[in-house]
């Protein structure tokens, strides 16, 4: 079993005209740097030198993991479902920073292990609860892995019929450091320990151990040529289920916005499905798990925040998601030199000085 | 003459009660990272558990510089009041992000060359037409450099009297780089050459001639012990007014922010005069300018944004407010563990994981 999907090229040949308009505006060549590039990115996304994002939306994908058994996260797993009640009531780090900068928050519920009563904002794509305990078995069949990927599409081309076009990504998982440390590791060919960290505050020996078990569950079940393999053998069901959004998400040519490490896992995973995800996809923040650097780094990337945050929900992406819209803005409506009246440098090959 | 002003100290005394509310919030201990610094300065900034950031005010101002007489710019003076105008129309990039990020935007003609038509916007605080060059002569008499000074006093005492307690700075002033290098220089002891860059796009030999008009200013006038008497040899007016802005806002318990090169070498002066001004002071970005980086580490500071901007005129200061805004979302509204019922990890020295 694999897993495809296809995804449109960007509106490359757009590029030129957007660069133009964007140093047409009265300011020096290249002065507001990334966010810059992040218009240009956006104007190339949507095909449109007035792009517009639309009804932005927070989907924090939550699911359990079983090789918490093996003592790889410090945090009892009941904290997965209580903090999904938490941000559906407004609370936490997402649930208040969605309403902060703008997002409208769903909760999707990929794998949690609990019974959740029904919430305007909570979304059923239960898999399972939780995936099974990947030191001893792969953490999905290949039909789980399968559904909940679909479902990750379902939930992003629903958001997209109503009307959405930038979607944020973020989770909440009690061990989900793990399986998306294991990915990074069997996807980048990199050691097991440049892609494990403390994750929420593990002990030096703790991480040591750590490394140790997925070690040992990456040579139990071997690496896989089919990204779609390794993520059934090691993935986790919000990562899968993300993976899934993101990969809908690029091919209906959406802005994707991606916070910390496991939601950049997720990504690397939609990347070796599909290379072309990584171009409708912006990298909120440098997170301060160490991994992350070097995911970010292979996937061309560039992070919009260094807040020395490591906290996930998809908090990254909702305070990154002020400058992407600023940036938007800049786009379609900084003055030009000619409606300004001011000297237009960019013409004469000399640049205004603020 | 020299200039003295009180500032009070901060309320340290809050630290303890402060930090222990940002670390009852459900989420891992510091994984906010740099907004939980934020968020604590401002607390003990305003001596509250719950601080309030009240009708933030944007002061982009702006004047001229009679040493570009000596070439130290690629650009026509005439950009200075141009930009200005563009600015108060909404325009440029002040104009626009002073709405897009939450400022009322103020232009304040510190000393343009230009006769200015009264606009609701506009602050006449006009010393003179322009800086001297102090190639030749000292920029100002100490008449004018404590005028600048007490002018911007009294732009913030009045902002302050109508309800503002948090201020951006900005600036608009083609050549200004140029006091601003001599001032780090100066103040600092370090070498001019590590003082000053590119600005606004000058060449390799352009930024070598620049380097040796200021040495040259430098030796001709020499270094005083007194910050006042160097601001008066070697500023700006909208330095200088900036500078007082800043002391009279700290005097005042309001939050500054910075923005680049030109307003951190203000903060330098002010720092000069009164210390405890960089108590009040966040630095919004970590500007292209090169001597910027070392400024902002010798003020012992931390960019919250490194987006590559090299325009000046507010737009970092303006950018980053939504990072210093959300910081204090945070510390009044985010729920702590108890109000979420989650698993309380910070009595129980383990952590959450996200």
């Amino acid at each position: 079993m694999s897993f495809t999907i296809e995804i449109p090229s960007i509106h490359s040949e757009l590029e030129e005209q957007i660069q133009y308009k964007i140093d047409q505006k009265a300011k020096p060549i290249g002065s507001l740097g990334q966010m810059e590039e992040i218009a240009l990115k956006i104007g190339l996304i949507q095909g449109s030198l007035t792009p517009e994002l639309k009804k932005p939306v927070m989907l924090t994908v939550a699911s359990d993991h079983h090789i918490c058994e093996e003592g790889v996260s410090p945090c009892p797993t009941e904290i997965t479902w209580q903090q999904c009640l938490n941000f559906l009531n407004g609370g936490g780090g997402i649930g208040l920073f969605s309403q902060e900068y703008g997002f409208d928050l769903r909760v999707v519920d990929a794998g949690v292990d609990y019974d959740f009563k029904p919430h305007p904002k909570l979304i059923d794509a239960k898999v399972r609860k939780g995936t099974r305990n990947f030191y001893k078995e792969p953490a999905m069949t290949h039909e789980e892995c399968l559904k909940a990927l679909e479902n990750g599409r379902k939930v992003v081309a629903d958001l997209n019929e109503s009307g959405t076009n930038v979607v944020g990504f973020g989770e909440m998982g009690i061990g989900n450091t793990s399986p998306a440390s294991a990915l990074m590791s069997v996807l980048t060919g990199m050691d097991i320990e440049t892609c494990v960290g403390p994750g929420s505050g593990l002990s030096k020996e703790g991480v040591r151990q750590k490394a140790q078990i997925l070690k040992q569950a990456i040579e139990k079940h071997g690496i896989s040529a089919d990204p779609f393999e390794n993520l059934a053998r090691f993935g986790g069901l919000e990562i899968a289920t993300i993976a899934g959004g993101m990969l809908e998400a690029a091919a209906r040519r959406m802005v994707i916005i991606t916070d910390g490490f496991i939601t950049t896992s997720a990504l690397l995973v939609a990347y070796f499905i599909n290379p072309k995800v990584v171009d409708y996809a912006f990298f909120s923040h440098q997170s301060q798990e160490q991994g992350h650097q070097k995911m970010v780094e292979y996937l061309g990337g560039k992070a919009i925040l260094d807040l020395g945050f490591r906290l996930g929900e998809g908090t990254g992406s909702a305070v990154a998601y002020s400058v992407i819209k600023g940036s938007v803005t800049m786009l379609n409506k900084m003055t030009s030199f000619d409606e300004a009246a001011v000297y237009n440098t960019a013409n004469d090959d000399i640049r205004i000085e603020a």
